[in-house]
């Protein structure tokens, strides 16, 4: 079968068949981050492979935020798991014609998030490409069990950090050309486009505390993620619209979308857990400590029931919930 | 400056300069694997990007063997630090009209040298791409002191394991279609260059044993990877021709090559180290334990002599010491 067809998450299915999960790996493929014991420890792994024309264009992107981006999304992976990330191996692919001073604002980027978040970058590869390839491996560990994506119940309550949209919604703006707007909103979107920021503190705080029962990062879009976390915990879902955390800019920007990139817009890079409603009042608590909004979209419902939104008068609104894959025509 | 002016190498000290070597690195970028402490261990970590059309052409691997290299080319590193490998994480771009079989087959690969050496392939990241794009990282651990490319004093032994070239004279005769001829020696030299096996327990005796001094994998091409060695001890070499170990394959087929793609052709992921000259009777006495070959090519002298290749009367051979550089325009 033709990849184009089977798509992203059939392939990572069949990936998952054809390898068994080796001895020390806790949990392996399918999750935000991987979990692997050896003899040195035990360690959460994720990676994330970047391609120019694919993941991004480097007329919208500059290299000293692609830097800072590519490490962002692989410690956005180990937040979702309530892990510490450690350090970062780093690949390259890049065409013959670069000049190195690109690299070095590649490399600077990389540095602006890794010093603040202590993670260091312990090697890597460079090789000549056509287009221009990151590959991105990030350790970490685990303090605490780390969250997955299974956990969630039927009456489990369901929160989102931060705000929701905006980097698809920047992503659209770019596109249109309209990002070289003085507008501040619009320096907003893009910026959160091209910085996202790994909610490690939260993630960590989340798992510490053994309040999140399911955690996933938004990059495929809110519905698309949620419907992850769904699966794997044999739940439904119900968000109400009029809850989803939308920031200013959006607000100003988003006009007859509404809350589509909300909804389906991928690479907001914040958090999506759920938590018992029993645990209402500490997740509220906790807020203070996050230095983060954290904001009660929905609850989870019996699996029969799918994964609906509803408006401010309880109807359901039709959304379509698909997000990203790779692979698939649409 | 442009990279094909820079070089690989030198994109390498740029890139080493550009990042400050992080908290808990104790081997950074610059040797075959890094080494890294944290909170969870010491581990050994080492990448790989291959690219197709760069690194690889389908026409001439398929897809298991490409599988079984993308990960004994990393496993050589870590055996060349003397380590042990833990698991691997594994992120394919892949072009949409890629057939899934063919994946299957890839992993198939991956497995049949994971499994033998115990690495569990935790996780990785699957793509779209224009071309086929292999990343690679290994993660291992390192039961003895990592051995690294600076050790090694004039006075000090060389050695190679196995033999060299034919990975080098296999890609030739690859290129001038000669390949799909039925003598045996070109199957086992197509086979050396499309399933390397990496010397790990091999690295890992030397280090147990604290005999070798300085030691790399040789990917560049013997002559290239003994200039590293070279100058991270502030060494030169002499190199005996007539020691260099040949495959009765090789002899069968190089011509009027000669010596040259035993010296220059990279890809034979041996293992090249040194060890002091008084341990000559116990490195002698590893071989049998060892698996593998274990041949003394020459040895270390003052770094002024530079690297020398010598016929058997002792009289210099002209050489290019130059080996594979993914960047420099030849």
């Amino acid at each position: 079968m033709k990849l184009s067809r089977l798509g992203e998450f059939g392939l990572i299915q069949r990936i998952q068949h054809a390898l068994p999960v080796g001895r020390g790996v806790r949990i392996g493929i399918g999750d935000d981050a991987a979990w692997v014991e050896n003899p040195a420890g035990s360690s959460l792994v994720t990676a994330d492979l970047l391609i120019e024309g694919v993941h991004f264009e480097l007329k919208w992107i500059s290299l000293f935020e692609l830097g800072y981006k590519s490490l962002a999304v692989n410690l956005s992976d180990i937040a979702a798991m309530g892990g510490v990330a450690a350090y970062a191996i780093l690949s390259l692919g890049i065409p013959a014609d670069f000049d190195s001073g690109a690299i070095d604002e590649f490399y600077r980027g990389v540095n602006a998030l890794a010093r603040p978040n202590r993670v260091a970058i312990a090697g890597g590869d460079t090789n000549m490409a056509e287009s221009l390839i990151v590959s991105v491996c990030v350790i970490g560990h685990a303090p605490y069990r780390p969250v997955r994506r299974g956990g969630a119940k039927v009456g489990d309550d369901i929160y989102v950090t931060g705000t929701v949209g905006d980097s698809a919604l920047a992503l659209k703006l770019l596109r249109q050309h309209k990002s070289r707007s003085r507008r501040k909103d619009v320096a907003r979107l893009v910026e959160r486009h091209h910085r996202p920021t790994p909610r490690l503190a939260t993630g960590a705080l989340l798992a510490k505390n053994r309040l999140a029962t399911a955690m996933i990062d938004i990059s495929d879009g809110l519905m698309q993620d949620l419907a992850h976390i769904c699966r794997a915990s044999g739940t439904g879902a119900v968000i109400r619209q009029d809850h989803l955390p939308l920031s200013r800019a959006y607000r100003a920007l988003a006009g007859k979308d509404g809350v589509r990139h909300a909804l389906s817009g991928g690479e907001d890079y914040e958090l999506l857990f759920c938590a018992r409603n029993r645990n209402r009042a500490r997740v509220a608590k906790l807020r203070s400590r996050a230095g983060v909004a954290i904001t009660r979209i929905g609850s989870c419902v019996a699996a029969d029931k799918g994964i609906v939104v509803i408006d401010r008068s309880e109807k359901p609104v039709a959304i379509s919930p698909k997000g990203h894959d790779h692979f698939k025509k649409t």
